[in-house]
């Protein structure tokens, strides 16, 4: 921190306190503000100061004299993010939203939540849960993100192939704009075509347009039976039909995870089932609903898949469910073993071009002798694309960043998008004009201007520098 | 038609036959422009010049040649809108969009359609459904409404309680800015995160921020079996627990339309089975899916209510299910008997309001001392409200004008909407404030700025004047 840096701080914490901020409101000791330099892209910076507001009138606060001297703004939740959305690029003040975690009501006629930013995802689905209701959304980081991350960043997750993304659950907002004005959109109407849609803009907008201080989330009535089932196929393009074919036989699963034959590999001896050495793609499906109809579809799944598949596990209770999950779960940390690093991106493609993109980044794994382990969500067409690499060797860690432009290159010429659930934040800001048209991103940028003329507001995220 | 008008409009037909376009693509006799000045609100202006693109190199065109005399540009389809979205409000160009109807693709893999805005909905239906797919919304207008115009409007229908209404089938558009360059948004991929969501932003923004050339849409595989239900209750109150009961059951209709004690009245001759007097709501369920889900559901919707409602009729098959629908088919003619207008409006409440709703409605009704009929989409909230008149009145007509004031009012006093599926357009722009805040509606008018710097794309639409 410079001295110049240094003055700011003493000067406007001061000026937080004088204005009814509580000492641990403002954070500016070197150790504690490290907390608020991260997130889950392993960046680390040095934030200046970070200030924890507990209501919206604190965050009006703020931003009120942020504005006196032009300061940039970094909003971040549990800085659990996979793309840098968080991340503050430069100095300016972070404004924590952790502390404003509050459900606000649950309302249970309407099927509907208000909740404050920094409410913990997990935590409102068991709250919702103890009222008969269901939250799906469920991103890998659910234990500790926050709901106002997972909108602002539109958090996916495997139940999306049936349910949607964060997004699809977001009913309205309360938001502050850099200028400290208080914008309002949308409600408890189900259906509602009063002007423009500023709830979907702010989702996924990853803290670039205003402070999300209250969301309103539809809820549903929590499905009475689920149903676990592993299967594993001779090959990827195996498995992808069959995920073709259960979506044309109605079948119409919550989950429709993959694990590739590396990831198969990694987590083969920690798993409690036997699977055939011939075993390349795995499925793990869930199917949730009403009892009967959850009973019909997975005699389906059975009936469609007893020749195809290599082996067909149906989860019995609760206890062999969980089972069957271990294959995911251990997936992260078992990876790990093919090499001390790996470079990840969450691309997303058209459901049919999942074979060919697998086949294709077979081809490219072999070109840069690097492996290139994928697992995913099979059911929507997102892929965790894991490149594993040891970064301390120079010429691996320039054969993976070639491989990340190559990734990005297959996934746009195939239709897809750079990323499925994790957002552009900095990480892949550079890839951004590669996905988008100059116009389309003039007509982002222009919208961005209209929220915030001065840059203030989470700058350096989504487009190229 | 003032002289100076007819001078430019001379211009204009001259350049745009110079430039490629067919006699046929130019209108300018004042009877054929009288097909291109009016919608459904009844609304007629005489427009200057409408022209007919066949492609988007056309559109394109016309935006530069409109630019070059600061024209205003005022987008249409069939005219079938119910807030006067597509209403020629100034002198101007009427690009109506009905000559680009073709369907440019179904991706069965995918499942999803690429179309032009001008193909006729109901078409698009019917040509997805011979592959087995199935686009669900449902505008009463789908036999001659345009896609193009539903994605701009965000048109609903009954189907919107389990598939939700237009938007969510748009997965991305291609677009034209009002100085000619095209923007692209949104893909095929089921998740997507990358920049702002401006597919949902054109979904419902009423024309007013971009022509759009080119639609891509969601498609479902077709549903098996599809059960209609017919049941009446003593109150609208008992039926709207009914519907929360419902909900709460896991029971998911595709459709609960609702017809109030004055639809009954009006249609109950021409119905082909009895209702007895006592009958005060009457509600229209159908619930579709996999059989077992159909069969399970119309089992338990037949028993829970088989002692609170008074009728319980279960449509055998598609003549009886025609027989069902026929109450809610007649009645808008059928309404026309109680007085010879009606000023209609679509308010959407949240869920749990509509009982209150309908009391506060009835009370009005006393008061004004003109009957109003409420029926529509119970399951959404979303109510047709028809305050029946004689406009050549002068008394009823004030008092008419009044009620729809206090219809408002009411609605948004309950947390409802000015529109759940007809939009805003100039008939409803005048409420427009009593619903958002000044800096809601800023940032709207900033969005539209930063898309449409001169106002001249479908100016005097949505915001207030």
């Amino acid at each position: 921190m410079t001295e110049l840096t240094e003055i700011l701080q003493r000067q406007l914490a001061l000026k937080l306190l004088k204005n009814g901020f509580h000492p641990e409101q403002v954070v500016t000791s070197a150790a504690a503000l490290s907390c608020y330099g991260y997130d889950a892209t392993r960046q680390q910076t040095e934030p200046m100061l970070a200030l924890l507001p507990e209501n919206e009138e604190q965050v009006k606060t703020i931003l009120k004299i942020a504005g006196e001297k032009s300061l940039k703004i970094f909003p971040r939740g549990a800085g659990s993010g996979m793309s840098g959305g968080s991340i503050p690029t430069d100095d300016g003040i972070i404004i924590s939203l952790t502390r404003m975690k509050q459900i606000l009501e649950i309302d249970e006629e309407n099927m509907i939540a208000t909740v404050e930013p920094g409410v913990i995802t997990g935590e409102l689905q068991e709250e919702v849960s103890r009222c008969g209701l269901f939250y799906p959304p469920d991103p890998a980081s659910l234990a500790f993100s926050t709901i106002g991350g997972n909108v602002t960043e539109n958090a996916g997750g495997p139940r999306a192939v049936k349910y949607g993304v964060t997004g699809n659950f977001v009913m309205g907002l309360e938001a502050y704009l850099v200028n400290g004005e208080k914008i309002k959109c949308g409600n408890k109407c189900i259906k509602s075509v009063s002007g423009y849609d500023l709830t979907s803009l702010l989702v996924g907008s990853e803290g670039t347009l205003a402070i999300i201080t209250k969301i309103l989330l539809k809820l549903l009535p929590a499905p009475e039976t689920v149903k676990t089932s592993l299967l594993a196929f001779a090959s990827m393009s195996a498995a992808a039909r069959a995920v073709n074919a259960m979506l044309k036989h109605q079948i119409n699963p919550s989950t429709i995870e993959f694990l590739d034959h590396h990831s198969i590999n990694a987590v083969r001896s920690a798993l409690p089932f036997t699977l055939p050495e011939a075993a390349d793609t795995v499925l793990l499906v869930e199917i949730d609903g009403p009892d009967a109809l959850v009973k019909a579809q997975s005699e389906k799944l059975s009936r469609l898949f007893q020749d195809e598949a290599l082996v067909l596990i149906e989860a019995k209770d609760e206890n062999e469910r969980e089972q069957l999950w271990l294959a995911r779960r251990k997936l992260s940390p078992a990876i790990a073993n093919i090499a001390p690093h790996k470079i990840n991106e969450d691309i997303a493609v058209p459901l049919a071009a999942i074979p060919e993109v697998i086949s294709r980044l077979e081809k490219l794994s072999q070109e840069i002798d690097l492996p290139i382990v994928c697992f995913g969500h099979a059911g929507d067409g997102n892929i965790h694309v894991n490149v594993m690499l040891d970064k301390n060797d120079p010429a691996q860690a320039i054969r993976g960043h070639k491989a990340i432009d190559e990734i990005f290159a297959i996934t746009l010429e195939l239709g897809g998008t750079l990323s499925g659930e994790h957002g552009i934040g900095n990480t892949k800001s550079a890839y951004f004009s590669k996905e988008w048209t100059p116009a389309t991103i003039a007509t982002m940028k222009a919208i961005k201007k209209a929220f915030d003329p001065g840059n203030r507001l989470n700058p350096g995220k989504i487009f190229p520098a």
